[in-house]
């Protein structure tokens, strides 16, 4: 190949990043060289020519992100780690795959400089993206002369596994909605599933879909095609109403004698397939190379550019910190998500003798976002049910930026993937809520959050049969041990007014891992002993013994008082008992053994668990569980819980019954 | 209102249905009238002039299916069940969302007379209709002349939630691509939802959304124009190729004082506006009143002609009992889904040595649709992985409705939600799959068809950090311990070939709830002890101690094998383990406690289990646990496992370990 012409070089920088991708997979015997190869034109022209990023400050707030959504395609992403600079060595490309190596088999956010999201389950990469647009807007606009600060765009590459899933429709609805301008998804048309062709199972119009929910559609008709792919890139850059879609037609595994079917999506290429595809490439180099002139075409283009315009951003910072010093200081101090420097160290409220935890969360919040500078959440069309607006605040829209109520609409799961696309973004913290039923639709996301080590927190209202009414399919039964059941998530199931506020500071104070507050419909009477401190390890003595011991209840939300109702019924039978209520499991957990044993006193077979949701994973505290590990009813609260007979009485029975046995 | 003319009797009658859910709502204080008024008229006239169904015969196979997605407005719903002799009564509507009614929150397929599908979490009924389609399209052309017995149209009710969800899209991309042309969706436009104003979170164009999809649009301006409705029916009924939406502009809570507005969304209507709204519609009656004049439509154009409509159909029947006497024979036996008379009560296989789980499940499966007359079903887009295709039979399409493979595409939601929908249609036993991960992805449907009682199958294969190279994202830890918490749900994690053969059969002899058959990747070596006798009991001996017996050792899946190494070491130095296989949890459950304590033998403090998943749930069967708690790693699979120590040596020393302490 003669160089010299700039577009021949870059055809080279393209064939660079297909035989490293084609390498690394080989050498892994494992990856998916179907969509890196098909995907290597566009997102070198992206990475050579526009995303605006500087390799040796992977982490700088200004910066543009990207987002590869499919996620499988990560070989092709590390390709251009290592080329532009961002500290992968040929070693660690070589490493793909590998134990504790930097290119893990999907990117992960946090492990390798340069990935800006966590990804892999297909269709959240987009959410996640939208997530960082709409971060970038309303950071621009929450602060003054923001948009020199936050001001940047967001890049995400999907194929057609990301907009087969539900949740990609739900996200590109709400991002043309807001008009994300700043929002660009270049969709690697192949035609090609796993399983064979698209026309197996689709036979969309993605350019309509997407005209549909307000975006701009662009359409590249050949994947191979560079000066194509920078003038559509050009142009969506351009756009000032929409997100714009780039529909770029490719070839799965170009170069490979399996190019174009299902073959190569997910199988590495022979040795023999290898080498042909290099060829096909006009790429004469041994395995692992980068060109010089490559290197230096990034060195140029990618690295020495970078390094201008974090200087340049350097500058935009001094002067912002003159010009603005007080909020330059929050924002220095907020864009990794810390905000325990803001948080209060006590709760000064008078209980009510009576209030609903959701009512109780509505109240926190409002109270948290006037002490907090950087709140921005809402929920999925439940606001007035779950309490998640924020009183005299604007409602974020197109025409209203720096608003931070955020209305996702009836898309649970969007709303979650997105709220980790603002974190993974950073500058603000931000929450979101739907009944706890429908924390079914948004678990993917938790998932991926807490894989994340994100600080998301969840408001889940609603929380047991005491929906009453609806019914069953609006009665939450296993999801709460659903969520316990996730890695790394703080679960608070707050029992009154003090410990709902204590969950929030908690969930706040946290900087690496979700937290859900599960919140209930109806009233709760107020704890004698619940404080901070007492929610701060996770569980504590709600009610001490009366006399010699015989019996520890342990209970959460709506049910401590239960409990307490059964304590006392037991006491005038000379039967005592102790009340523990644990509003947070997992941080019950992390306490001592000390703390842990003198708070439930009594060994395993004296003790019971009181829940009105499944009681699977209860068994880990106590030999004894009330619970209800059925579907609910639908009527009335009082009478779905006399259906299933959850009272002191029958609490009161099961421990007399379990005395006798033991 | 001046009567006499058709027209003024239809207005009337949906007056009727208004007034009707009105006072329903209002004697329940509870309820959502917003799309019930809104609804009235386009599903007064459905029912009048178009569901080819017969009261008297709710369960006939051949009849028109109804699912109201939006199942919030089951007032409406259960008024025209009411006037349309399906047996609900004036004191049913009176018992509106009370304890044990027939008329609950959100209509209960199995529960009320009429209810084609339990609705309620948004957009999974209009993938159930998509399934309804499906089958009545697929039995039409399995069975010779089987249009005759199963042609017929499934419509459909959804508001601005249901397609806001993700899962929408997913099943209408699929109707559009199969050209399900019996497939009508009305969709109640009314600009509102729970929040406020529909703008507020979408401004989506739902016309072009859809025909992007594939589908015919027709649009009704004024919801209230009942002329204009049954206008669109008509044509929509006639369409040869496509899928039709009707969207039908209507004002939530007409006739209230609120209407058009949110408040009258889930909100009864006052006292007052109740007034107010009858008077709008001139209808002047006492509460839960149907005019003599309207029972004596609904007596004509419903209950009569439905009457004449089955007598034709049992003539259909009759003759189709003559030609086709065999074909008759199977419909009629696997019509509501029974299966068990087809399957073989023993299982003759010659066990190999090794092979994976999901492998033995592809074989299985292919041995059953041999025996089978009904099998159907897929996977979202991992066929060759998860091992659901059917051998030498061809795939379901627009162009071979006879095709018993499904490809479901990259959506898994709209899988499970499809499948709910096969199966309430009966006469197909469908099954879907997807690695065990994106179990996360369907959950939400495995609830519906556990609380539906569907007998619906899941296939989840790569069951464990043994997925290896694609790393934590790919990699399930909690998804296990989520479908166990899943009520009414048997959970299958077989051991070996013969375990997975018996967890199918077992699988398939259900009727009244769902299975999921947990699958490995790797190959597992085959258990002496493993016959189908042992799995019917969920859990069994897989390794009698060989002398004192000092521990129990219980596992699933690829850990039976691991545990038995470990009881070889552990015999070695003279300490006696048995093994138990707990191939099915909740069977094991529903066995009496004599055979539970038989087979685990050691009180609680002398159990450890052994699953390389979340421990999350395990307490309840043992005082130890060995397992994963936290998220994989990335690295081939023998790396990932040695990573968490995941090895016999470890069983032993955790055993060890316990010894000492007890």
């Amino acid at each position: 190949m003669k160089l010299g012409k700039k577009n021949d070089i870059e055809q080279l920088a393209v064939s660079t990043v297909r035989s490293l991708a084609i390498d690394m997979i080989g050498k892994a015997k494992s990856g998916h060289p179907g969509m890196a190869l098909g995907s290597a034109p566009m997102l070198t022209t992206l990475f050579l020519k526009h995303l605006e990023i500087d390799p040796k400050h992977p982490d700088w707030m200004g910066r543009d992100r990207f987002v590869l959504s499919a996620g499988h395609a990560s070989s092709l992403l590390y390709a251009l780690l290592h080329v532009s600079g961002y500290g992968l060595t040929i070693e660690d490309l070589k490493q793909f795959r590998q134990l504790d190596s930097l290119t893990p088999g999907h990117p992960e956010f946090g492990h390798t400089k340069g990935v800006d999201a966590t990804t892999g389950p297909l269709g959240q990469g987009i959410a996640q993206a939208v997530g960082m647009a709409i971060a970038s807007k309303h950071l621009s606009a929450l602060y003054p002369d923001g948009d020199k600060l936050f001001s940047h765009r967001v890049y995400c590459l999907c194929g057609d596994g990301c907009l087969e899933e539900g949740i990609s429709q739900e996200a590109i609805s709400l991002a043309g909605h807001l008009k994300l301008n700043n929002l660009i998804l270049m969709y690697d048309a192949n035609n090609v599933t796993l399983d064979g062709k698209l026309d197996l199972s689709s036979s969309e119009n993605a350019k309509y879909r997407f005209i549909s929910a307000n975006w701009d559609v662009l359409e590249v008709k050949d994947g191979n095609d560079i000066k194509a792919i920078d003038k559509a890139l050009e142009t969506a850059k351009a756009s000032i109403y929409k997100p714009t879609l780039i529909i770029v037609h490719t070839i799965i595994g170009y170069g490979s004698k399996l190019q174009g079917t299902n073959k190569v999506h997910g199988n590495p290429l022979s040795e023999e397939d290898a080498l042909n595809a290099k060829k096909v490439y006009g790429f004469d180099y041994p395995p692992f190379t980068v060109p010089s002139e490559i290197s230096t075409l990034f060195k140029e283009e990618v690295i020495d550019k970078g390094a201008k315009r974090y200087l340049k951003y350097e500058e935009t910072l001094k002067w912002y910190s003159k010009v603005h010093p007080e909020q330059f200081n929050v924002i220095e101090k907020t864009i990794h998500n810390d905000v325990s420097s803001f948080l209060p160290t006590k709760i000064d409220i008078v209980k009510k003798d009576s209030v609903s935890t959701r009512v109780a969360s509505g109240e926190a919040l409002n109270w948290l976002v006037n002490i907090l500078p950087n709140m921005f959440g809402g929920s999925a069309d439940v606001a007035h049910s779950v309490m998640t607006s924020l009183k005299d605040k604007s409602t974020f829209s197109s025409d209203c930026l720096e608003g931070v109520n955020m209305n996702y609409g009836i898309r649970e799961f969007a709303m979650a993937a997105i709220n980790n696309g603002i974190l993974l973004h950073g500058g603000l913290r931000s929450y979101g809520g739907c009944f706890l039923v429908f924390a079914d639709y948004l678990k993917p996301a938790i998932r991926i959050a807490s894989l994340s080590k994100l600080p998301a927190i969840y408001l889940f209202s609603h929380d047991s049969i005491a929906v009453g009414e609806d019914g069953p399919t609006h009665q939450p039964i296993e999801q709460l041990a659903m969520l316990r059941s996730i890695p790394n998530v703080d679960v608070y199931r707050p029992a009154d007014e003090m410990e709902t506020y204590a969950s929030w500071l908690l969930a706040l104070r946290s900087n690496d891992h979700p937290s859900a507050l599960i919140l209930s419909r109806q009233n709760l009477e107020k704890l004698d002993e619940s404080n901070y401190e007492n929610v701060t390890h996770g569980g504590y003595v709600a009610s001490l013994e009366k006399g010699p011991l015989a019996f520890t209840i342990i209970a959460t939300g709506s049910e401590v008082n239960l409990a307490l109702d059964a304590k006392k019924k037991l006491e005038e039978e000379k039967i005592y008992t102790r009340v523990v209520s644990i509003p947070c499991l997992e941080l019950f957990d992390r306490q001592d053994e000390k703390y842990r044993e003198d708070v439930l006193a009594l060994p395993y077979e004296k003790r019971i668990s009181c829940e009105m949701l499944s009681t699977f994973g209860w068994a880990k505290y106590a030999k004894y569980q009330m619970g209800i590990d059925c579907f609910g009813a639908s009527a009335p609260a009082k009478d779905v819980i006399k259906k299933f007979d959850f009272t002191s009485d029958r609490l009161v029975h099961l421990i007399k019954k379990a005395l006798k046995k033991n």
